[in-house]
């Protein structure tokens, strides 16, 4: 039997998980993993939620120096989220040779690269399962399963926040306030929602991912970020009409013209498995040049799938102290400057615009997407409304320049009408 | 740089498949894992099968001894099939400290337990991600995510020609025997049909799932059987109107009565996320007590997605040749003797009957119904056909026994009628 000292770093919704796991399968581990696994200290400042949930004051600690002087403690668990402390922490843990698992995806997309080089230095590990997808198991699977492909895309749904809310716009017809209100009450999104539906927190776990699929460094400020505050119930239920519906998708490509990385709204069609992936839920839909189509499906948060991600970690690390992996690729701060990255991304383009009732308005339209190359796929003209002509447009797959180009062009014409929304089409 | 050489027993589809990821990702595994692997040997007797894919001579062995005397090679991938041959080569290769990957999922079922302790005496790894769902990372996200879950249920589609089949006869509402014969002609089912139609595949498959899972040794004598020979396009259509899909599953459920495994044709919910797996593909549906739900999908067979779960194995094997896991169970031939097998499994029922069309009749059976406490929660009705009146009832939990001995009553009635289908609903 293999003893394993665990330290938690902070007490929140995660941490918490965490201990508690690991208390109720404490025999389960011993019989089948032949591991004894102790909480031996809790590092937190708010001791009434532990004795709560049980724990004594002394596991409890506030001092980092308690568990790193500890010789007993091989493996600390850092879920305390931010990262002024959290850097500090980690750093320390890591320099007195213990091994870290993480949840803390913003700590890990910004300082990973620094946090690795100094876990190397003392040959430790740092696992990070739980950063991307809550419970679902994408990090060991681009790590140990499929790294023999060569990744060609990820689209993923990573971001229970958002999927939420455009999930409840969708299925209850609610504006996108109205749904917004409704997750914080529920707990779902954070008084301030800027980091999700601004789409922050997606493009930190998309840094993470892509970095691993791609096995080069994909720095988060290299993704192109779009969030879901324009988002509007209108183009929801044309996108319903067209077979399609909307996601904040998270979406990395390796093509020929280089690596695009973004993050925005997207419309998918509603026969994809993403599209029924509903609510708080998490997808991550893979294609590599052996294994074709993955996907995996899950709780993308939460106190027990987070902790059930985080404590596989925890376990994996007690059982491979001798064989340690990291990064398939040179984990530096910045990109390899030999990668292409492609911001002209190709896509084909929903479009809503509200055009005037006069003969040739849709001769100068057309004419502008021509004199761009846009190929129109499907073009619908609904009944006049109160301010004007409602027109959909579904383009072929073009790129991001000639639409710009288009779309202000369209804007700048006189007693035309105005393009109101342009969401990419995947 | 490592180099690590690899030997190929069997150049089939899945054979050749590995040979040539190997082959074309050669400079990448360089690069990302510092791993220089290289196929030394492949022990095959159809020469000209070789040559097509640009192997030489040099490669080809048709002695075991070969490999095994071969201090070069470090691991050895069996894609062989079938258990004669493939027991004696995979002993030997194990006896010379060489790691084996293997696709062969009858082998790992029937002989795994002998195999791992062979691996474990000689301190080398067994791996048998490909045995399982094809590309899909189910083996090693058992083994290295979910581990620190008790898993309550499994329920797999884990059979891509009897999904293909039951997914041609909903959508093209085509017979049973037509779908077969199309699915033979596209190489999807094999000219004797039996190991896939009458589920002794998905029976060794789920047994390996289950011993993960549930963390004790499931033998696949344990698993109750039942394929899709009998499953009629009637009952199909019957289930799309009450709102269900047809699916072959694969299902494993740790209850308060014991551990039940089974693998049946069983109604889902046309929402649920597996009723949407159409074709050859394959998907998990697992839940733990702590992740709640997760399920994974993808390509359940073929020579690159196979090929790819089975260079996952190479490259982890290759990487933690220093710390290797074996079965978090007693892997023995037989099933723990204090773990208690329910076979009386709860479940809703479909049932179809065609009853005389007299008074009656209906009161006769909804009598046996309640003698044996099955409460029906939909009863319908259907026009009076050649042979009857088609009668579908749609039962409420209940249990395996009670409906035996009800249907076996019903039948026993003189002038009443037959119980035509009888399918589990989950």
């Amino acid at each position: 039997m293999k003893y394993v000292g665990v330290a938690i770093l902070g007490l929140g919704v995660v941490g918490s998980g965490v201990y508690e796991i690991l208390a109720e399968h404490k025999e389960v581990y011993k019989k089948s993993h032949n591991l004894d696994v102790e909480v031996r200290k809790i590092l937190t400042r708010t001791k009434e939620k532990a004795y709560q949930i049980g724990i004594t004051d002394e596991l409890l600690v506030t001092n980092i120096d308690e568990i790193c002087n500890d010789d007993s403690i091989s493996i600390v668990v850092e879920a305390m989220g931010g990262i002024t402390a959290s850097l500090d922490y980690v750093t320390a843990v890591l320099k007195s040779k213990k091994s870290v698992v993480t949840s803390n995806k913003e700590l890990y997309c910004k300082y990973g690269h620094i946090l690795e080089s100094i876990a190397k230095e003392n040959k430790v590990g740092l696992y990070y399962e739980a950063t991307v997808g809550g419970g679902i198991p994408i990090i060991r699977t681009l790590l140990d399963n499929l790294q023999g492909n060569n990744v060609k895309s990820i689209l993923g749904i990573i971001n229970g926040t958002t999927n939420y809310i455009l999930s409840k716009m969708l299925n209850e017809n609610v504006s996108y306030d109205n749904a917004l209100s409704e997750a914080q009450m529920l707990g779902y999104a954070e008084k301030d929602p800027t980091s999700d539906v601004d789409a922050y927190d997606s493009t930190y776990k998309l840094s993470i991912l892509a970095s691993l699929a791609f096995k080069t460094k994909i720095p988060y400020t290299k993704i192109y970020r779009e969030g879901i505050r324009g988002v509007s119930l209108i183009d929801i239920n044309y996108g319903t009409k067209l077979g399609y519906t909307l996601k904040l998708l998270a979406i990395g490509k390796n093509t020929s013209n280089g690596i695009e990385v973004r993050v925005h709204p997207t419309f998918i069609k509603s026969s994809h498995p993403l599209a029924s992936v509903n609510d708080a839920f998490n997808a991550i839909f893979i294609k590599g040049d052996s294994v074709d189509d993955v996907m995996l499906y899950g709780r993308g948060a939460g106190k027990f799938p987070t902790g059930s991600a985080v404590v596989g970690d925890v376990l994996y690390a007690a059982a491979h102290t001798d064989s340690i992996s990291y990064s398939p690729f040179e984990n530096n701060e910045n990109a390899d400057p030999n990668v292409i990255f492609n911001d002209n991304f190709e896509s084909a383009y929903y479009m809503r615009l509200l055009v005037n009732d006069t003969t040739g308005v849709l001769a100068k339209i057309t004419a502008i997407f021509s004199k761009y190359n846009i190929s129109v796929r499907q073009l619908n003209q609904y009944e006049n409304g109160n301010n004007g002509v409602p027109l959909i447009i579904v383009t072929h797959i073009t790129n991001e320049k000639n639409v710009r180009n288009a779309v202000e062009e369209i804007n700048s014409l006189p007693n035309c009408g105005h393009v109101e929304a342009v969401i990419r089409v995947d």
